[in-house]
């Protein structure tokens, strides 16, 4: 990445003010990560303490009620509200931006929003993303600048991105410091469905079956690594289910099958079958961090993850 | 504490010569935290490499190769070994030590192990202990002087605990810095088997059905935790499954039934079902952490946690 190139997308973005739909956990953090570095930052978020919060600590410059509170004259439009919330936002936009406008979203799953984004009238530029961060804790008061960091920042094709859309978002992206990678929002779907949204019901699965606080005291790491998904917010939990459904029920079936052949294999003593089972789990493990540790050896921020640029525009 | 009770307890275990069976993550860590402060360190270990791994590093002061090689004379000794083996080692210590000896374990699993402490004689010592650490990766190399630092150590109360030997647990758990917790063999197993040996198998689970790496470029932190346990060493899960068949084979039960509910409910795309249980698990999972914050008050390494002490001798 050249001296040049950060300079351009940093010049980029400080000309812009950037509009974000829900000052959530993402939304918020969005905004810590680019204050000071754009023009304007704008909150379109329903909820009036939030608002005030956000302009008392500074984390906005302006905050709306509604998008349809004067639709705030914005470069640029972030969706970070729960997915299905995004989709009727989109619907929206040639009523709110007679003129157009140019959209991002940050929803969990993407082919419901690429599709919106696809309905769109060809005035209007929008790609999906999908930052792959978060926590188990939601809303702004979780908010934090390095959440996007190092983390892996998914753009889904649309057949309303335009090329000055990508540049925005590719300078965008190196100003949180994440990793840009295309992906068609199908395949994005099917992979989030098993290494995202599986996690995330496993984990509600064990706390639900653990719920009996005397339990509680033999809990150690292992547990609270495996359960902490289970704190995941409901509401964007069941957007992404409602809008995953195909994928999700899949990786749940697989999982499903998983663990009825070792309980079959334990109810019959058969150790044999235990083992295999077991080995197989760690030897993909294994491999698994391996190739997250060489991941995490490609420099973050700049565009080496994108696989093929021309695929969004 | 007081200062005069943590004299005497570090004055009882610096004299003593403690064994060592299975210099693996669990032994080796215990023999780097109490390294320079108890008279002598002996390994009992099968694998020559990691005997002279352990001797070259000064982990140990001596190392033997199986316990009957020589039987060493020790003051207790402590069993680190999967299970089945801890099992078999306390059947043969009557031929082994024919004047009687003090023993611990550290596995996982209580109930097999506390039956074959009650059938040793009565010139035996023997109290079953659990300590609640571990890590996703095996062997005297993973190894290291912290492990015990603030987990509970889990006492399960035998036939053969004698006042002595409880007092010498109590400040060797004290020298690792953990919290000893008595409980009974039976309920010790039936915990671990939902918030320990569960959780290894949804992990393992989720790797199985996210084996084909095209699928790991999507996956952020919360699959890094939620699949963590994946990587547990596979003779010692095989131990645990086996030593806890009926307690294990309920939990999976359980929980088979909840993924079994929540794939219904989004197969027949029933939101209020969905809000309701993944709600409970919400809710569930925040009591959870503020139970384990409020247990983190509590001072480790004394005997703050040790409900009953009169239970265990």
């Amino acid at each position: 990445m050249s001296k040049n190139r950060e300079t351009s997308a940093g010049d980029l973005l400080s000309g812009m003010r950037i509009g974000i739909v829900g000052l959530g956990l993402m939304g918020g953090s969005l905004a810590l990560a680019l204050r000071g570095r754009v023009a304007g930052l704008v909150a379109i978020e329903r909820q009036a303490d939030i608002r005030q919060l956000a302009l008392r600590q500074g984390v906005v410059d302006e905050a709306v009620d509604a998008i349809s509170d004067g639709a705030p004259a914005v470069d640029l439009l972030v969706l970070a509200t729960p997915i299905r919330t995004i989709v009727d936002t989109i619907g929206r936009l040639p009523s709110l931006y007679p003129n157009g406008c140019a959209v991002i979203d940050l929803g969990s799953t993407k082919r419901d929003v690429v599709a919106a984004m696809n309905a769109l009238p060809d005035h209007y530029a929008a790609i999906g993303g999908h930052p792959m961060c978060g926590r188990e804790t939601a809303g702004l008061a979780s908010a934090t600048a390095d959440l996007y960091r190092g983390q892996n920042f998914f753009l889904c094709p649309t057949r309303r991105a335009t090329p000055a859309l990508e540049a925005t978002v590719l300078a965008l992206i190196e100003a949180l410091g994440a990793r840009p990678i295309v992906m068609d929002a199908a395949a994005h779907d099917s992979a989030v469905a098993v290494v995202s949204h599986l996690p995330a019901l496993l984990a509600a699965s064990l706390m639900r079956s653990a719920a009996d606080e005397r339990l509680w005291t033999a809990a150690a790491s292992g547990f609270r690594d495996t359960s902490r998904l289970a704190g995941s917010d409901t509401r964007m939990m069941l957007d992404i289910l409602m809008t995953n459904r195909d994928a999700v029920l899949d990786a749940l079936e697989s999982c499903r099958a998983e663990l009825a052949a070792m309980h079959d294999a334990l109810a019959a003593g058969d150790e044999a079958a235990l083992v295999e089972w077991l080995a197989a789990a760690q030897v993909s493990y294994a491999a698994y961090r391996r190739f997250t540790s060489a991941a995490h050896l490609l420099p973050a921020g700049g565009r080496s993850g994108l696989e093929d640029p021309s695929k969004i525009a």
